[in-house]
């Protein structure tokens, strides 16, 4: 294929008018970039998100698996992504099965679709339901806290920006070992599953800490990789709540300092060790 | 139409776990709603966003203008929403013209589309290039401030719950006049643009305050409102500012206390009034 890869940076230095008690500063601000990215499976273009132009290839990995495209990081045969002027394409040589399911989910949707749902037209297809985990360790309450209190340490594009989400996976210990970061928190998560697919690490002896709410998607990507722990820095939706009882998912909130809510399958979190 | 509505509540309360200093406590959440609203227009099934559950006939008309449906509130005749099962079904019945304009757009579309970018399937399509602003009043730095200062008091979805977005509408010296609030950001803001195309207010005398980021497409729905500045508790990405930039809207972001900084059209933010 005839790509030049140009990469973009994850953000940009700009003038900034800055407003202080009242009175104004002139400074210079990080942004984070935001740029459409276009999936393309097999040469047919599938959609387009706004994402930060950071660890693409972990994004379209991640995106492919936990919305259902392929089922295994084996059924990827090839990535190669290519910036243009009006963003970048990134193009996943999926396995002929998948490709064929692919073909027959878009053959079912008659039009133009989507909007934060992937492709969802009507009701019934709305939520998507999830075999239960069958892998659930059983994690502890000390390590959720260990991995919060570090997570800081390791968002540097929101050091640089102040405005990116974080998806981080973490040992069963506590220790943060791959980090994703995206202006959209879907992304961050996206990424962060890629990165788990393309690494040697096995995702479901971890759990999932974000720096945003989590919502149903969060808990059905989460899931969806095989990880049975999803610790949000802020709260939980109702409808997270229900996927995670019936995924088996220990789904946390609010999770600050040494403190955390515990919304589903506590019977899975160990607090003694704390 | 043989439709029941039915509202379900914004949010539920909920048995919680909460573990405190690595103390488990048992306690009661309230957890905010998230459910698939369908939305059909004349009849056709359009698109499935995941909402909580209030407002919904603001929602559908704020999505129909800021996704560029229709382009005026005559044009909505009729909207009707119903709550079943699987989630709610908002219908619109909207003008002609628009409708065989949006069977157009959906006629160029061949298939699985959306994620996020509301039914764009390539590159080329994914930013939509906006008309400049025409009416731009000036607004002042107190406003913002008085403003910011007690957007929290009207956020009653958040004291619920901790977990929701809000999008408020403000008039000129700073008073929160309307505000709309959701598990997400831009529904929160499509439920207020609805909320004011319902109103007899001027939607384009006054400025919108967002507790979120704002991305590109928070900047796009508010100049597609026709309104001249958003304020942003949190950061805004690259492609928010040269949008606000070329559309001729002032960007704040970090709105927090009496401090912000200005992204774009600082000229037309006065400061004197501090």
């Amino acid at each position: 294929m005839d790509l030049t890869v140009m990469d973009l940076p994850a953000y940009r230095a700009l003038a900034v008018h800055r407003v202080r008690a009242g009175r104004p500063l002139q400074g210079q601000d990080s942004v984070a970039e935001e740029v459409p990215v276009a999936l393309e499976f097999n040469g047919v273009s599938h959609a387009v998100m706004m994402a930060t132009p950071a660890d693409l290839e972990d994004f379209a990995y991640g995106f492919a698996l936990t919305e259902g495209i392929v089922d295994a990081t084996a059924q990827i045969h090839d990535c190669e992504y290519a910036s243009g002027p009006q963003g970048y394409t990134v193009q996943l040589s999926i396995a002929a099965s998948c490709f064929a399911r692919l073909k027959e989910m878009r053959r079912n949707l008659t039009g133009r679709t989507g909007c934060g749902l992937c492709g969802t037209e009507s009701l019934a297809h709305a939520v998507r339901v999830l075999a239960p985990l069958k892998m659930r360790p059983s994690f502890t309450a000390a390590a959720v806290t260990l991995a919060a209190a570090s997570l800081r340490e390791y968002q540097c594009l929101l050091a640089a920006t102040g405005a990116t989400h974080a998806a981080a996976w973490c040992t069963a210990d506590g220790h943060i070992e791959l980090i994703r970061e995206d202006v959209g928190r879907h992304n961050a998560l996206d990424k962060l599953v890629g990165a788990l697919l393309r690494s040697s690490l096995d995702a479901r002896s971890g759990f999932v800490l974000i720096t945003s709410r989590a919502s149903y998607e969060m808990v059905q990507k989460t899931a969806t990789a095989g990880i049975a722990l999803l610790a949000a820095v802020s709260g939980v939706t109702g409808l997270a709540v229900d996927v995670a009882q019936s995924a088996g998912l220990t789904l946390l909130g609010f999770t600050r300092g040494t403190d955390f809510s515990i919304y589903s399958h506590p019977e899975q979190l160990s607090l003694d060790s704390q």
